[in-house]
């Protein structure tokens, strides 16, 4: 319903990522799926959650029927292991701490092709064969034996933008690793400063400490929601996280947020 | 979500009625149920459905885990059996034609106590005896013997108001004796009438049929909706249903209807 609001049509995914089985992060797809199916959708769908997603889903397929299209399953593996990859984006899992096996996900742009420098071209000649190994980072040999470094054929390349979905978790440093220099990391930040106690009970996070993730995974920017409805003003959770980490904003269904092209300085 | 979209709260829902385990009409019961559990709540809710749907909330309860109220079931059983009722109101079901059991269900006011005309009190003295007889349709014997009868101690009774829910149903006129003289009339017009084949095909009605049982049932008034996203203009729908019965509303999320109190003339 949400998607719908926004103008989001479902018939553009295909792969979807689960964090875990509790209701709030995944009753929402058994009515996607369904309705993937009434409009008559072919192609597959991809899910990627914990192994016991298979058996839910299974059980509810027997009770609710079979989709129109086919469902693939996969559970995450080790932390490092690519779950997905296409031409343009490698997804690794993240080990979360949760009350039920939980996990986030680290989506990350591959290398793209270098964009080779039009004037260079027609100056040296170069045809297809040629572009396709400068593209590719090689140097360039001409005729006369003369070789000319990549670096002066090609414009800098762009820097492999990153994007890390965490939650629900329990406030836990080591996950740094996972997911340093990040551009844009979506962390929970269910409870305020002020109801630590209770975020650790819960296994949940503060806003502060999500913050402090960001912080010291040196993010480009971070993002924070699932906020508990007990806090009437959620801009202060916005403005606990930002004492810590500035570039903090707090987020809801709907918002979009793209992460610029960047080239990578040569000098 | 709906719901909390039009400021109803959930905590006021003590009795849930399912007409058929299709997603469009039961996937929403999850989230609401686990909303609920999450709010706090701990007054039971009473479930009423086809006999599956026990089965199935079994299933779901053992992967999500447990609620923190109590879940009671109850399946339909003969059609003119009462399966709810309170100091208000009753519920009965009825039975639908659909790809899988499918029920609707009859709300119909009880009998309100008779109100006793306020000078009438004085005039004949009346205790608090004499007024609960009254109430109860009794006439009222004076000390000296003489008899008045109920309806010259009363206003007129009110008319007992009902309203029924048909959606998903084959178009079936042997309805209409479930929901004769009903006020208020919800009855699914999925289809246009040019889409009657497909009505027929997937056990859903047309706008015109919907109209016809409002009209052979001597409905007060005929709500219909469930339309297929297939018509860009849901107002023809409503237009069609018209032509057959004038009194007939399109409706969707959030809208509300009253049925007036009307006293019964005694004339």
């Amino acid at each position: 319903m949400q998607m719908h609001r926004f103008g989001f049509h479902p018939g553009r995914i295909h792969h979807i990522f689960i964090s875990h089985l509790h209701g709030d992060h995944v009753f929402g797809l058994f009515g996607l799926l369904s309705s993937m199916g009434m409009s008559g959708r072919k192609a597959p769908v991809n899910l990627y959650g914990p192994p016991k997603m298979q058996e839910v889903m299974g059980q509810h397929l027997k009770f609710f029927g079979p989709l129109p299209f086919e469902l693939r399953f996969q559970a995450p593996g080790d932390p490092d292991k690519v779950i997905f990859e296409d031409s343009k984006v490698t997804v690794t899992p993240i080990p979360l701490k949760h009350r039920v096996p939980a996990f986030g996900y680290l989506f990350r742009e591959k290398e793209k092709e270098l964009n080779v420098i039009k004037e260079k071209i027609t100056s040296l000649g170069l045809g297809i064969a040629d572009l396709v190994r400068i593209k590719r980072g090689e140097d360039h040999v001409c005729a006369d034996g003369k070789v000319i470094p990549n670096s002066k054929l090609t414009l800098p390349p762009y820097r492999r933008r990153s994007y890390a979905y965490l939650s629900d978790t329990l406030y836990d440093p080591s996950l740094v690793r996972y997911v340093k220099d990040v551009d844009l990391l979506f962390h929970e930040a269910t409870f305020s400063e002020r109801d630590e106690k209770l975020a650790v009970q819960t296994m949940h996070s503060t806003s502060v400490q999500a913050a402090m993730l960001a912080r010291d995974a040196r993010a480009g920017k971070l993002l924070i929601g699932h906020f508990s409805t007990r806090y009437r003003d959620p801009e202060l959770l916005e403005r606990e996280a930002r004492t810590i980490f500035p570039e903090t904003d707090g987020v809801k269904d709907g918002n979009t947020y793209s992460i610029p092209l960047v080239r990578i300085s040569r000098e």
